[in-house]
């Protein structure tokens, strides 16, 4: 009878809800801009109405929905349901998500930040399917991570496991936006790489990265330096090779600490494909242990731009 | 009927034999120097003797024994229960151990490596108690560790996790006895301090360390430094304060990454408690993120030498 489940996908810019079967297919969906600036309370009344739309698109009722997930940006509780002030939810300050979704709907809700989420969701559905020890890392706007093992998301204390993109490697490094220095994030992420090319541009630089942002200086972004490197800019080549070596440097750390089968590594990887992931994963084989170095594949993640719906369901599957 | 345990610890130097009851208590003792110049059969064969020797004088039969717990030096595998070639145990190569000493005794075995092992009992037994997120870290020839989550080991894709020792902080830093470069062990072992003062005590040096190590700068060990901190030596000062810093920095890198509720540290920081451990908390909260710095205490191991005997039977209590 409970042979469904819903998913809540809560980002800066856009909410998601989908309906989905126990097996992980998609059937409905909503999706409406997040309207940040109106607030958490807006947000929510969106949120539940979406929800509404999803069940009366789909035919079925509540009583056959086992589960909602919610995948939403963190620092947040698990065991409560609160979200505390993710960075781009402005004002979802302690705001107890899981208590205001089960108080309207009465379904059992399972919030869990997104990371995490998209780590299970990439286990259960992605490349990391048949594996035991998954580590999955984003790299976009920032580096983020989850830890599965067995199935199970690694939470440590207070859910904040998994926060790999802020080891740090360079003391003496570039300032992170977690207010550290030399974070990974703060050398590899989308706008740390375009940091990097925007300082090593200059008036006597022999590459295109600059005219593929439109000669603005200040417009360039990590896409610009990822095309220029695939063209052969030796500029972006090199930014790119920067890039796949601390990214290395920081999973051979991971890869002696967890020792994962497989690490899944988002966005840029995906996108930038064997021109960063062959020198990663050299420099995972030149810096980790042997031992554990032999047992892991790097890997692109797969789910791409569904993740966020099978991240918040597989919460719930 | 199955009211009892036994442990057996392989060290390089001595195996230990211990009888216990279900709750910890141990009752039996035997002890042998490993011999290991002898090679492996020998040292197994001294230590079936030895749990024959533990049940004789403790009356009890075989059928009275629930399981036999292994400690040893890794890499092994503990699905298997073969070891490879440890460090410390030349000859020990493909040695299928747990079958050894069920094929004599029929008694179910268990065999972990000594770091985990002893992460295990840290969180039965001594300072890990009551807490779900448990780090160890050894901190003595090596830097080892084992992760304890909700009351089992994190072994990892091959059992090579928490090999927190090889966090790589500086690339083009000390070669580390693993082969790579600037591992936290290559920094803040008691061997890497020793090598540490030794190169920094010149002619010139106004340190009481040379002296208190006979005269002999390649007489310098980490204890010598220690003692000479205690009393106030600048130069030996600097030099814990130096390790303070890296032991801090790797360990804010755990706290990121694994979220612990309590990081015990073994041996040389239970020897210089406050002397380090001030400084290392301070590294930690000045370097991790907030919230997990927030949820973790750092602490002296507390199991002192009852941990060998205590790592071996908490594999099967």
């Amino acid at each position: 009878m409970k042979s469904h489940v819903i998913g809540i996908d809560i980002g800066g810019t856009k909410l998601a809800a989908v309906l989905a079967d126990k097996d992980g297919n998609i059937l409905q969906k909503a999706r409406k801009p997040t309207e940040s600036e109106k607030g958490p309370q807006h947000a929510v009344q969106l949120l539940l109405g979406m929800v509404d739309e999803v069940l009366g698109l789909s035919g079925l009722s509540r009583e056959e929905i086992s589960g909602i997930g919610v995948s939403c940006g963190g620092p947040l509780d698990t065991k409560t349901g609160v979200v505390y002030s993710p960075p781009n939810l402005p004002g979802w300050d302690a705001l107890p998500l899981k208590d205001m979704i089960e108080s309207e709907f009465h379904i059992p809700t399972v919030l869990e930040n997104d990371a995490n989420a998209s780590a299970l969701a990439e286990a259960r559905f992605g490349g990391g399917r048949g594996y035991n020890y998954v580590l999955y890392m984003t790299m976009s706007t920032g580096i983020g991570g989850g830890i599965v093992a067995n199935g199970e998301i690694y939470h440590g204390a207070n859910d904040s496991a998994g926060e790999v993109g802020h080891q740090i490697l360079l003391p003496d490094g570039p300032l992170c936006g977690c207010g550290k220095h030399g974070c990974l994030e703060a050398l590899c992420s989308g706008p740390s790489i375009a940091r990097r090319a925007q300082e090593a541009i200059t008036d006597q630089s022999n590459t295109n990265i600059l005219k593929l942002a439109g000669g603005q200086i200040d417009h360039v972004r990590s896409e610009h330096v990822l095309q220029a490197a695939r063209n052969g800019d030796a500029l972006a080549v090199a930014l790119m090779e920067e890039t796949a070596y601390y990214m290395g440097w920081g999973i051979a750390n991971l890869v002696n600490i967890l020792n994962p089968q497989i690490v899944l590594l988002g966005t840029i990887a995906v996108a930038a494909g064997d021109l960063l992931l062959t020198s990663i994963r050299r420099t995972v084989a030149e810096m980790a242990m042997q031992r554990p170095s032999e047992a892991v594949k790097i890997m692109p993640a797969e789910l791409g731009d569904s993740i966020g719906d099978l991240a918040a369901i597989s919460l719930v599957i």
